[in-house]
């Protein structure tokens, strides 16, 4: 972990002694997921298909939409050796996925390869590509004038030299115009022509993958800050919403465990930040409101002593598999309706010695306020029907 | 956290500064309950429940079956000042029906009432009744002579008493003949008298919860070590691995959250030890192993050099909900059948030139060997059918 991060990096691990043993929280997934393959390259078949959710831990200066404790999701895989090219198409296309299946519609997935800038760079005669390479991913930050300075500047270009990486990454045009402006420059550098290969595979690719013409772009500005990318990258935007960034990033890379083994491990990974996607979506006003997530989807209310017919119904509603509280405690009426107004509970059952002498119970909708008197079997299969409508809804609203 | 706990637990936290904060790993679930209801006591609706399954640390010496890292599943109700004793029979409800889904079925719920135990030592005018409590809470592991030789010596009872307590505490017959010999002994001590009315309504509520008789017990020897629990008592065995000791246990406490608020928060709850219970489960050959655990269940082997084919049947299999892996690795075919195997996918379909011209696919059930060419189509009806006849089984065996 120290290995692989700068001086920013280490200020932000929390690292800590137990007894002789140096620990730190875990920082992102990518540093177990390399020590883990390490450890169980024998058993593992490649290449390794892997997701994982869970919490990392950086500290930094909380502030909105900044966390010290979060959730990542991240994919990967991982190849023996080597990795086909497909694996690099495929990630875009699980992307698509997901993010359609939580209701999200307005995004791209934005795609270059580092080896198309890096070989344009070297056709160029530019050196220090790294540098080049990290001040092109600011374009879209800080504009095309402060980026010239810098490679005029830090990065060493000369005029035509900046012109052209200007030019280059600023090329507009539909997937297959800019292929062919890119196929146009071919035979010049090999890295470059490799790069041109892979991005058309990739891009052609996408539409038989599941990913929609309109929910990918090729982007030459798209460069990923991070050394270690060597082909695919990745960045998807909300169209609505430029202003968040990218809510999910990554690419392909040569080696992920260069630390724990000597086998070359390449592999093409992406990853969500989930707590800051979520929290953003909730600035935005674009999580749905209207999916239940009460904590129970019917409160059961005995209004007898006796309680057993309560007990009963509340069982039979459990047993049909709906989420369900018996409000026991001795409060007075309004209290109990308090309670499941705080709770914003769909359904409340009333069983009162009306309703036990009837063998029924009275079932309130607490969304339109209706109120039936009706069998607890009749009360299940209402309430289902109504409740799997309610649960239709995405996640995510636009 | 270092409140709460004595020697032994402030040596397992790992504790340490980042900058001027001191911070700590989390211990255990119930702590950090305390402090959300006591943050957010305005906000909550009480009775106020939650469960929570996380990871807790503790820095124990790691051996079998025992983690420095592990999960842990908390359910807990809590209330504002009061909380019905119907909570305290919705506890081993739950237990009852989550344990019973995943496939468990000779366990017993052993419930029993510190109120009982508390009465019945004063009854017989014995002092220091935690460290009574602490030590019948040995009688399983350490056996009847042991635990009187405790009781005449640190706990300083006298030979009659720890007679009396071995023999009130030994007493068998079931729920009935138990709780007809508890109401024989009503009248001479208050906190008696209500221990043995609440532990009659818990389980006399029980069956009606779902909780079959042969899935409880009282059991008056279940006392728990924590000195907070103040009423009901839980504890969960495996019949045929008593050996194993409890897999669930908890209890009723009177006041949550002492160390960040003044507000009374009584409350019932249970913990499980998931990584240990299913470490266990493991090592019992407890664990479904018919399961389907593949990465995925269908993997796609292109045949051909163009790959447009295989790629739109791996994306028909995805629409349809089928977990797909398209292989392209530019490997043998032996090698290809190598990596089905050893990751125990269910079905390989294959794409060679006579599929393709046909336009179907071969599909081969890696369980039985048997290959079947069909459109793709058909392969997604036959496959998913065969998926939801595997997952039919439960998680654990019997």
């Amino acid at each position: 972990l120290l290995a692989k991060g700068g001086g920013e990096t280490e200020k932000q691990i929390y690292r800590f002694m137990k007894g002789d043993s140096d620990l730190a929280l875990r920082f992102d997934l990518t540093v177990p997921l390399a020590k883990y393959v390490a450890a169980n390259y024998a058993k593992l078949a490649f290449p390794f298909r892997r997701f994982q959710i869970g919490k990392v831990w950086r500290g930094e200066r909380a502030q909105r939409g900044r966390f010290r404790e979060f959730y990542q999701a991240d994919i990967d895989v991982i190849g023996d050796g080597k990795l086909d090219i497909m694996n690099e198409a495929e990630i875009p296309s699980i992307i698509c996925r997901a993010f359609t299946r939580l209701g999200l519609r307005d995004f791209t997935i934005r795609i270059n390869n580092r080896k198309v800038l890096g070989g344009f760079f070297a056709m160029h005669g530019m050196g220090a590509p790294a540098e080049i390479l990290r001040t092109v991913d600011k374009l879209e930050k800080i504009g095309a004038d402060k980026v010239r300075e810098i490679l005029l500047g830090d990065c060493g270009l000369d005029e035509d030299q900046a012109a052209a990486v200007l030019s280059f990454t600023g090329f507009a045009g539909t997937t297959a115009e800019k292929l062919a402006f890119l196929e146009g420059m071919r035979g010049k550098n090999e890295l470059f022509d490799t790069g041109v290969r892979e991005l058309r595979t990739v891009a052609e690719a996408l539409p038989g993958l599941g990913v929609p013409e309109e929910r990918f772009a090729i982007d030459l500005t798209i460069a990923r800050g991070l050394d270690y990318y060597t082909g695919t990258v990745y960045e998807t935007t909300l169209l609505d919403h430029p202003e968040i960034g990218s809510v999910c990033s990554g690419g392909r890379y040569d080696n992920l465990a260069e630390y724990y083994t000597d086998k070359q491990l390449p592999g093409v990974g992406i990853s969500i930040g989930l707590t800051r996607l979520f929290y953003v979506l909730g600035e935005q006003k674009m999580l749905n409101d209207n999916l239940p997530t009460a904590p129970c989807d019917v409160l059961v209310l005995p209004m007898t002593e006796e309680l057993s017919p309560a007990i009963d119904a509340a069982t039979a509603l459990r047993r049909a598999g709906i989420r369900t509280q018996l409000y026991t405690e001795p409060k007075k009426f309004k209290a109990k309706m308090n309670y499941a107004d705080k709770l914003s509970v769909p359904y409340v059952l009333f069983l009162g010695e009306d309703e036990i002498a009837a063998g029924m119970v009275s079932c309130k909708n607490m969304t339109t306020g209706a109120q039936t008197k009706l069998p607890v079997a009749d009360a299940i299969v209402m309430i289902r029907e109504d409740l799997a409508e309610r649960n239709k809804g995405k996640v995510i609203v636009e």
